[in-house]
């Protein structure tokens, strides 16, 4: 078996079919974002122009996210040291937990590395470790999700996406003492199409079942502290699970849910992927903190966020630029080609200094390849017209298909 | 189902076997560890000595890991903003990168947001897209070595904790043709022991299978460049992939592998926890460069810590505290029982704010459960005085068995 070639091969079919990723290398500047420096292979930089980052506020900008750090750094170094249970659990970790479950308006919440991790590890272990538990899971569900349900190894459904009544069909297929855990999404990040939460919640109870929100684009943004759609909607207290992130809207990294003391603790006792994993850094958790609490008293960032999504918005349909309309704060500008996706990608970076990755295949179906724009409230009026400019310049230079202009 | 009677009976099953878990909450001090604050349940705080950290050579409070640390969140902000695709590559994971390939000899590396997820992420990916891959891994591999194993759904084999034999036995029961991949550790966090690398290696190459080694208990502290045992015994180009983590002695967080450019490209491009995980932020990366550059240059902390470890064991072997004998830097202090351990952890935290960890069942197997103990190059000889006396009167109170004095 020759390794090397095998890896080859793969990695030239990607290229083939326009998959292939080709990672742009960033130098963020503190204080400039969404401006950027981007290194180019040749060495050479770049100034360029932020169009695609889930930090959607800004807040790995915020004053008082980077002092919390440094002063974190100087009071106690760099790492944790260990795992939760094993010399890395710090005083800053127990604060932020206890200030996400507030969030939350829950009993507990418990950190994890990534929202990957929070996700795989916990769907894997309550899917697991519940004897006989059916798992039901939203078709657009992230990847963290489905690994995580996969890893299980529990019997689990599809259900349509977004569609109460096929998710209805599917649990009723199942008596009353069979446990059932029901896995959805708020935010749907490629989409940007929001979940009948409501609905969801009332089939669950219906049937008896456990419900589990990912909520990683949507904490921070939505509802009066930022505690999610579900927050926006009175719904918190009917999920049995949130979940979320601190490396998107927040600004810094890691994963978290939020639930029950007896379920955190359960996920915490059981759960091989937080068990086995050094603690976040103490200065991460402290940047986190104050970014959460920031945004529970603060606002301003998600007004300004969607008054700056509904100016894109509004700007991309009076130049026909097919977006896909959604409620939330993510305009993908459907492309439905990986290879044109990627030149249209290279073209505004070269061109304009404007940064939007294509997405493709896996992250989306093929076929649906597309621009996802992210807007936020450190975008000016000055980038989002050069950004709409270049889009209709190329849109007119590729004859690529418009709609009609609505204003 | 009654949901939460499931969990709470869950727990109190762990309380009644003396396998719940029970963090200890602590503040590190920057500068003084390993001296640093525990905050107990009742809000009140207190003195501790930390003898159980994987900060194995303090670097996790070195000068120039916090300045790097500071410099970098001067200069980008908090988080990295993205994934690795999607706007969150910083110009400092390439860097970091670089610095990782050429500490292995390896043409390329990968960062992951943990070490966990780097053995995951690459194992399961692996041995999930090389068709028909048969995995032979360690019997005592790290959780998330099995688990990425698990994942994969690729065939696998458990051969005998370090046993050359076995393993070739098992990898003759396939032909050429069958793509091999055996998968094992160098230090063994637990037990402290050390892989037969070349052995293995040996073995490996006679049936053709490509080698995954985990060096995180490792890099930093073995070879002239803080390259693992894998270095020290001049065997990095056997190895196909080197595993190792930021989060042990270089005192930071995060995970990676090193290995052929081909083989890193080909996780980047198929890995679930790889593609789908925000990077980690650049001040993270800044500061585990500095932390590989700094052990790469000094050989002090290394020798510091052996010197240290072989004073730490002296003075049991002097008071008869039955030592598991190792030739590493860990050192486990054998009870072999979880209520015990928990008790003599207890006695040793409320008494004598001498903090050790008792391990216990899943990271350890039931009936050998243990104190382990990690010196290194801030642990004062006032520091072992007190712990070895500590563990002494300990011994004598309870009538813990006791092995001949050697000294």
């Amino acid at each position: 078996m020759n390794f090397e070639a095998h890896f080859q091969a793969a990695l030239d079919g990607l290229k083939e079919r326009g998959n292939y990723r080709v990672f742009a290398e960033l130098q963020r500047r503190r204080g400039d974002y969404p401006h950027a420096t981007r290194y180019l292979p040749d060495g050479s930089t770049q100034d360029v122009t932020v169009w695609c980052s889930n930090d959607y506020l800004g807040m790995g900008q915020h004053p008082d996210v980077l002092t919390a750090m440094h002063e974190e750094l100087d009071r106690s170094g760099a790492g944790s040291g260990g795992t939760r249970n094993i010399s890395g659990t710090m005083h800053v970790h127990r604060l932020l937990e206890s200030e996400l479950a507030d969030l939350h308006g829950k009993e507990a919440a418990l950190l994890f590395n990534s929202g990957y991790m929070s996700n795989w590890a916990a769907l894997s272990t309550l899917a697991s470790k519940i004897p006989g538990c059916v798992v039901f899971s939203d078709a657009l569900n992230h990847a963290s999700m489905i690994e995580g349900i996969r890893h299980s190894r529990a019997k689990f459904h599809v259900f349509k996406h977004n569609d109460v009544e096929d998710l209805d069909r599917l649990l009723s297929q199942y008596g009353p003492d069979v446990p059932k855990l029901v896995a959805f999404e708020s935010v749907y990040s490629m989409d940007g199409d929001i979940a009948p939460i409501k609905e969801i919640c009332d089939v669950a109870d219906k049937h008896g079942a456990m419900t589990y929100i990912d909520e990683v684009h949507a904490v921070g943004m939505y509802g009066p502290r930022g505690g999610g759609v579900a927050e926006r909607e009175g719904l918190m207290g009917r999920l049995t699970v949130i979940e979320g992130t601190l490396a998107k809207a927040y600004g810094v990294v890691g994963g978290y849910i939020a639930g029950s003391k007896a379920l955190c603790d359960f996920v915490r006792s059981f759960a091989s992927g937080f068990i086995f994993s050094t603690a976040l850094p103490p200065a991460i958790a402290a940047g986190a903190l104050a970014s959460v609490k920031h945004l529970k008293e603060s606002p301003f960032e998600r007004k300004r966020q969607q008054e700056r999504v509904q100016k894109v918005r509004a700007a991309l349909r009076a130049t026909g630029i097919p977006q896909m309309e959604n409620p939330s704060h993510i305009i993908p500008v459907m492309v439905g080609d990986a290879k044109k996706a990627k030149m249209i990608s290279d073209w505004l970076m070269e061109h304009h200094g404007i940064y939007v990755q294509p997405i493709n295949y896996p992250t989306v179906p093929v076929g649906t390849e597309r621009l996802r724009i992210t807007p936020g409230p450190v975008h000016s009026d000055d980038d989002i017209d050069r950004l709409v400019k270049a889009l209709s310049d190329i849109w007119g230079q590729c004859a690529l298909h418009r709609v009609e202009a609505a204003a």
